[in-house]
């Protein structure tokens, strides 16, 4: 994000920013926890993203350094950097408050229960396989 | 949030369409970490946040249930309810996140140290004292 383009130096905002709207931290989850690596699989979520909208947020998030894109055309695939893998903690707290306040969610139980009692374990497995499948660096 | 509205069951996306968007969470952090309680306060904040966005966000807010108004006119003031309340670790991960990544982070050093030494009891004490000035409910 070039300095001008600041709203504030608040941290909220810093992440907020960095992370553009909801639809980005939709393709995060994608990455973090479904495996998904490609636009074609990112564009076939649940929530059905229009494909203007995710182009420019794969844009935004390569911007922000929170992915990276390797290949060309149909061989193209993303990855999580090693500041997108930082983003962990904050994901599996949002899945810990939807969980505790979305009656129909989706959100295994079991994951939860270990988010909330075993959060430092489950964040070492978790950042461990990450950083191994998508070799952030 | 109406059953209809939803793009999916998703836990993620039940978070992100709670807060609506970007603008929503800088009211959590107003009401959370700075003590505003107004509309004149929010609208203050360095991010210069336009009032028709803030009015429309205060709306989702209120009826994703995260804040509460009371009073009406001038001293119309808002708070956090406890699902409100219950957004404090994903809030704390944000500052974390993006002291760790963002140079010119205004976050106050000690708070991120707290926050990743001594997290639990960090949590527990702002909990505890959000719930007391928000009468949590």
């Amino acid at each position: 994000m070039k300095r001008t383009d600041r709203r504030s130096d608040c941290p909220t905002n810093f992440a907020l920013q960095a992370f553009g709207d909801s639809w980005s931290l939709l393709v995060v989850r994608d990455l973090m926890f479904k495996g998904k690596r490609s636009f074609v699989e990112f564009a076939a979520s649940d929530e059905h993203i229009a494909t203007n909208i995710l182009t420019d947020r794969l844009f935004t998030l390569r911007r922000s350094g929170i992915i990276r894109r390797d290949g060309t055309g149909r061989a193209t695939r993303y990855s999580l950097t090693a500041k997108g893998v930082d983003l962990l903690p904050l994901m599996i707290e949002m899945i810990v408050w939807a969980a505790r306040h979305d009656g129909r969610s989706a959100a295994p139980g079991a994951f939860v229960r270990r988010a909330t009692r075993a959060r430092a374990e489950l964040l070492a497995e978790m950042r461990a396989r990450l950083v191994l499948e998508h070799a952030a660096r």
